[in-house]
This record gives C-alpha cells, sequence and structure tokens, in this order.
C-alpha cells in the first residue's frame, strides 16, 4: 500500500494546525460562550449602510460598474494605490515626495496576512531567522512556521521591543555564525496585538540603525517588517510616525497595513509597501497567488476613502472602541484587581493580562478550564510566543479582546474571569 | 557592502517573471491595440444591475448586512459550499451521497488560482513532478516554476492527453527511478485553455488507472489534478462527467473550480475538494494565507447561486460567447485558411491556432513583430508549453482569445493577423 503521508511535501507536513483553530471550534460549540478569545470586530458598528451607498455609487453606472466587477491590475487599483500612499503620508506627517512612499512599490493584497506570507515567501528559507516581539502576533507565527523559519524573541518594555535585548540577540547570531540567515526583525508596531504596545519612533530608529550594523556581517540587508495593522484603531493618545519616516526607510522598511480591521472585516483589502530589492519578487508571487486582488472589494474601499466615507467611519469605530476597552478595564479593576495586572492600550483590539506566576494560563490549566466552565474564553498568553528555546515561554498570561463581545458581555466575562481566577 | 540578491529566499530568486505581464505591458501600452490575448471576460455581460440587486438583498437588513461584513470561516460561507457541491453533483449526474462530493472537503478560495497554489505548496518539493498537458494553462506553469517543479509534458489528442504517450512517460519516470517524485497529474478537462479541448471521461478514468499502477513504485499516492476553470463555459454540446464520479475519486481526485470566469471577474470567488489525506493540509495553508476568503464576495455567488441569478447569468454568457467565438471563427475562416489550421472549441474563451512549421509564432519571430505593428496582439504557443528537456518546444502555434474583444475587433484582428502571415 502507498504511504499516504509521504506524499506531502515538507510545507505540507511541517504546517501545524494553527491554535486558533481549536480556540474558534471551542466557540462554535458551545454558543453560549463569551469568547474574550476572537479576532473578530465589532458587529454593530460595521458599516452595512454605507457599504450599500458606496456600491450603489459603483455599480450604478454600466461602464464604472463593468469595471468594478472585471479583473483588475495585479498589483491593485491604481487609485487606491494612490490613495493608500496618501493616507500613510499624512499620518505619517511626511514629505510625500520622500522615496519611501512610492505608489509603484505598494501592493493590494487580500488582507495584509497575505502580504506577510509573499513577504516571508520572499525572504525566508527554511533555517532562516525572523527576529519577532515576545511576544507577538501569533498568526505570523504560524507562518514562519510553516516555512520552517527559526524565530528569535525579543522582550518587551512599554514603548516597544527592549533594545538591549535586541542588541544581545544580535550579538548571539553573530557569534554563532549565524546573522547570514537573519533576514528580518518583524514588528507590531501600533496598538500591538496581543499586549497593546505602540512603540515609539525612537525605538524603530535605533532598532533599524542596530540591524544596519549588522549587515556586514550577515552579507545581506536586514529588513525592519514593520505590521500596522493597528494603527487605524487608535482611540487615545497620539501614534508616532511609522518607520517609513526614518532615514534609509526607503531601502530597508517593509510596511505592511489593511483595511479590513478598521472597514469590514467581510471585505478583505490589506496592502504592504517594500523596497525596491524585494518588490518585484513579491510582485511575481503575487502573481502565482492570484494575479491581483479581487477588484470590487478594492472598488469599494476605493469610493470609501475618496469621499470621506472611510474616514467618518474610521472616526465613529474608533470612539466605539474607547468605550468597549473602558468597559474591559473598568470590569478588571471591580473583578480582577486581586488576581492580576493588566495593560491599558490606546488602541487596537487586545488587554493582556498578567498572573501571578503560580496561575499557569495555558490550554491544559485549571484556569483555562474553570473559565471554560464559566462559559468565556480568552486566548492564552503562551501561544503568542515563538518557539525559542533560549527562553522558556511564560505561562500566565491571557490576550482578551474586546471586539467582538458587546460591552455587557464584555463585563460579564471579565466578572466570571475574576470568579475563575479566585476559585484556584 | 551587503549583497542585494543575497537575501531573498530560493523561492524568492526562482520566481520569475510571467510572461504574461510582459503581453500585459505591451496592451497598456498601445490603447489601440486589438489585444487577442488578454484572458479578461467580456465587458458588456458583466452582471452590474444582477450583482447591484444581489447586494440590495445582503445588505438590505441590518443583521444579514453585519454578517456580511464580518469575517467568515476559513473555509468557506458554509451555505455556498453546500450549494457548490450540490451544483457539481448535478453537473455530474452523481449520487449526491457519493463520497467523493463532501462539503467537508470542500475550500473556497480567492479565485481558483490560489487553490492550485496552495495545493502545489501541499505536494511539491523544489524538484517534484507533476504531468501536464502539452499545451497547458502557462499561470500554472508560473506556479510549479515558482515552486521549482519538474514539469512533464502529455501529448494532447482531440478529446484529452494521449494516453499511449501518458504510459510511456510513465515508464520513462519508473526506470529512472523518479516516480517517488511524481505526485500529480494537472489536466484542465473542460474547454481548456489555450487549446479549447474537452477530456472524455474514458480518457480520465484510464489516466487515473494508469496512475493507480505505478503508485507502489512512487511509495505514495499519484493524484488526479482536475482543473475544471472552464466548465461553466459550454456554448455547444454536452459536457462529460468531472473525474469525481469515477472509482476511488475520493482518494485520488483534487477538484478546482470558480466562479469568477463565469460570474464576474472582479468578485473572484474559486473553490476546490481534495481528499481527506490532503484537505487538512490545504486547509492549514489557507489559514497561513489569509485565514478565509473574503466574506461579502462570496456572500454574493451564495445569494446569486440561491435564488437562481446564477443560473441565468451562466445561461447569457454562454450564448454571448458562442456567438464570439463563432465571429472569431468565421473571420478565421474568411482571412486566415490558407495560412492556419485551428481548433472549433464548445465552450471556454480561446482558438488553438496552427501555423505551418516554418512559419514562427514566438515573441521574437516575425509574425508576432508584423502582428503587433498592425496593433494586434496574441499569446505565442510556447508559452502554454512547460520547461521539458525531453522535446522541442513547438514554435508555430498561437492562443486567440474571444472572451475581451468585440465581435468586430475580433473580426478586424483576425484580418490583420491573416495579412501579417501572409506578409511573411
Amino acid at each position: 500500500m502507498p504511504k499516504r503521508n509521504a506524499v506531502l511535501s515538507e510545507l505540507g507536513r511541517r504546517t501545524g494546525e494553527p491554535p486558533i483553530a481549536w480556540l474558534m471550534k471551542l466557540a462554535l460549540d458551545r454558543p453560549k460562550l463569551i469568547s474574550l478569545a476572537a479576532g473578530f470586530t465589532d458587529n454593530p458598528s460595521l458599516p452595512v449602510e454605507a457599504t450599500r451607498e458606496l456600491l450603489e455609487k459603483i455599480l450604478g453606472s454600466p461602464k464604472r460598474g463593468q469595471s468594478a466587477l472585471q479583473y483588475g491590475a495585479g498589483a491593485g487599483d491604481a487609485d487606491l494605490r494612490g490613495l493608500t500612499v496618501k493616507r500613510i503620508v499624512e499620518q505619517d506627517g511626511a514629505n510625500p515626495r520622500s522615496g519611501a512612499y512610492a505608489a509603484e512599490r505598494l501592493v493590494v493584497t487580500h488582507g495584509s496576512q497575505q502580504f506577510l506570507y509573499m513577504v516571508s515567501e520572499a525572504l525566508f528559507d527554511p533555517g532562516d531567522i525572523v527576529m519577532v516581539e515576545d511576544p507577538t502576533y501569533f498568526v505570523y507565527l504560524g507562518i514562519a512556521q510553516s516555512r520552517g523559519m527559526q524565530c528569535r524573541g525579543v522582550r518587551m518594555e512599554a514603548d516597544g521591543i527592549d533594545l538591549a535585548n535586541l542588541h544581545r540577540r544580535l550579538e548571539e547570531l553573530k557569534k554563532a555564525g549565524d546573522l547570514p540567515r537573519l533576514k528580518a526583525l518583524y514588528l507590531v508596531s501600533y496598538h500591538q496585538n496581543p499586549t497593546g504596545t505602540t512603540t515609539s519612533l525612537a525605538k524603530k530608529q535605533e532598532a533599524l540603525g542596530l540591524l544596519r550594523r549588522y549587515e556586514n556581517a550577515a552579507g545581506h540587508p536586514i529588513y525592519l517588517l514593520e505590521d500596522a495593522a493597528y494603527r487605524e484603531l487608535r482611540f487615545a493618545g497620539e501614534d508616532p510616525p511609522s518607520a517609513l519616516t526614518l532615514p534609509g526607510a526607503e531601502e530597508r522598511v517593509i510596511y505592511s497595513g489593511t483595511y479590513s480591521k478598521p472597514f469590514a472585516t467581510g471585505i478583505r483589502v490589506g496592502f504592504g509597501l517594500a523596497p525596491e530589492d524585494l518588490f518585484p519578487a513579491i510582485m511575481r508571487i503575487k502573481g502565482n497567488h492570484d494575479f491581483g486582488t479581487s477588484n470590487l472589494p478594492q472598488q469599494i474601499l476605493r469610493e470609501a476613502l475618496a469621499s470621506g466615507v472611510y474616514e467618518s467611519h474610521v472616526q465613529a469605530l474608533r470612539a466605539r472602541y474607547g468605550i468597549k476597552a473602558r468597559a474591559m478595564l473598568g470590569a478588571l479593576r471591580l473583578h480582577c484587581a486581586d488576581v492580576a495586572e493588566w495593560t491599558e492600550p490606546r488602541g487596537g483590539l487586545n488587554v493582556w493580562a498578567k498572573f501571578p506566576r503560580r496561575v499557569a494560563t495555558g490550554l491544559k490549566s485549571k484556569l483555562f478550564a474553570g473559565t471554560l466552565e464559566r462559559d468565556v474564553l480568552y486566548v492564552p498568553g503562551q501561544l503568542c510566543y515563538a518557539d525559542d528555546s533560549s527562553r522558556r515561554k511564560p505561562n500566565c498570561e491571557m490576550r482578551l479582546s474586546f471586539g467582538a463581545a458587546s460591552e455587557s458581555r464584555i463585563r460579564e466575562g471579565i466578572q466570571r474571569l475574576g470568579e475563575a481566577a479566585r476559585a484556584i
């Protein structure tokens, strides 16, 4: 009998089940569950009426409608690419003539996840190294795992990665002769998933400078991959400019963003900017993936951006998430102050809670079981740490999302979480 | 100075510029060009008004609208998966309880191209072998090239691949000890791109049987990858059932299809069915690509299928492409009968023309230059042949698409093509 598994490629055999799939199954099996784990966004604030009106405009004229329902260009709609670059320039308060913001090097993707996937394909062979925040966005860890990449975690502080730790890790790689395998540092720089941390511009600048200092030993560029997925979802304070504003960004910064979370997650439109050395390889890969992102969803975003509908939706959404974040933080103060500490995010969708070291939060922990028994689900912090044998994964943290659940269910969920923690 | 190219992965360095990108650039640079090369579909028949009405239904109720604008499931909308399987069962005249048609093993993708890409990721390591039709769909050759796969071309006859040639090629692989690298036979089985050929069920059955006979020597299953992208676009005659109807299909047939071409290419929704041994690997890869196809486009197709709008659109579209195909065939008879032979397709978007051996059609040929001088573009046949050193690529054929151009421009284009050919 032929062996069944022998037919899969190395990638096919290697690619693991994402832990989130298991969490989603749990949620589907228990309809009463209060999921503080889901990465879903707030349902009531989805722009149903606005999208309907935008589509009326797009499909109201036969000519425009036909063009929206036809294949588009591989890199995406030219106007949408221009509007996207213009928006990043404005957010950065940058000079639009700076080479770092070139619409010719921007590709519209099927969510920013696709861009991260293609960048990883273009850069990393199995065994190659990416540095990531410790903890980081766990779906990116899935890409890295699937592609056989090695991850090195860099410690986090309140304003982004710990630069001394980054330096130490670079030195370790240098001593081990592993720098030629290091291709990029991946930072989720705004309201990070999972911790809510925003990286200061000074840290981005120092990190980029540090990477540069190791390039000669690496024998090639080392990129700063800035994932700005949550940039649009700020509800308090001011955000720092992106790494695209830094000297040398044009050659070393890869920037990824998305319209899915700030507009509608059912309309997957993301984008990425990449330096000239990388962009053609990414575009050739895009040609093989799908030769271009679905055109109608792009036309919705183009019209939303051009008409101002996008901006007013984002403003309303920020206020809404601000309210939901405050509901969660208030409930944490009320029900969990004696058992945990947490971050106070100024944007994004997540609160990061730390329990005392003796309180494990993992999938097999008493707390996870006790919380689930009370019909509440969270993302165990462990899942957000890369496999990196040089340190033990912390096992007393959790990601609590205020994106999907209603305020009353957020409060109820946090109250039950506190009960479960105290019951241990 | 760090070396720039040294930073790319093997895949990143290997992935070539698709030839079609160059053809598209030519078309953009010459607005007057009559493109008989474009894979675009017929603009005037795009369902603008129908899509508008479908979206009214979807976005007309806040509840349904919100659900359409939220993330969906990784494998796709459950109803759409069910409707898709139902449609294939009906097309095949099959028993809906047959294990070959399980909605649980169907994934909705961002065009069928994404499915082909993920299947290739799951199955093929660099150096692994896929057998393809000679000629075949050139975008699939791009995927194979990018992934470092080896292709083996199998000769074509009027009703599909030449089984004796398939047998010979399998024997060659066996003798060379290369069978363990052979993972699949890729067939574009309905109105093939580029030749318009439809593979008979008998041939599919014999091919599947042949592959089975070599599995023990391979040490693993060898799949039949049936790409039914043009199945919906039949305008004459009857189509044979798919390979899913064959004994053992449940374990050995991978089936891919799309709604993009038959409904709207600006709404990229494709799908694929895969055997139980492969499906989980494909789904894990999908999780890393994008954790699910854009939901709103899926809802449009779901509503179109459920309401019958899809069926009536497809009927109209078939009639339309029938008219355009006849326009092209009539023009060929009028203007090219003395210089070429061609296939008479019963569906799809392409006519395949053969010139005498001395008339080269390649990108550097006099005919290509002469045609372009007359503002007409075709796809040189050579681009549709896999790199396979065991045979020379024919260089006297071309793919002529009647999808995008209007009837009058099709006639004009073919007339100029005839002039260019006679001028040589």
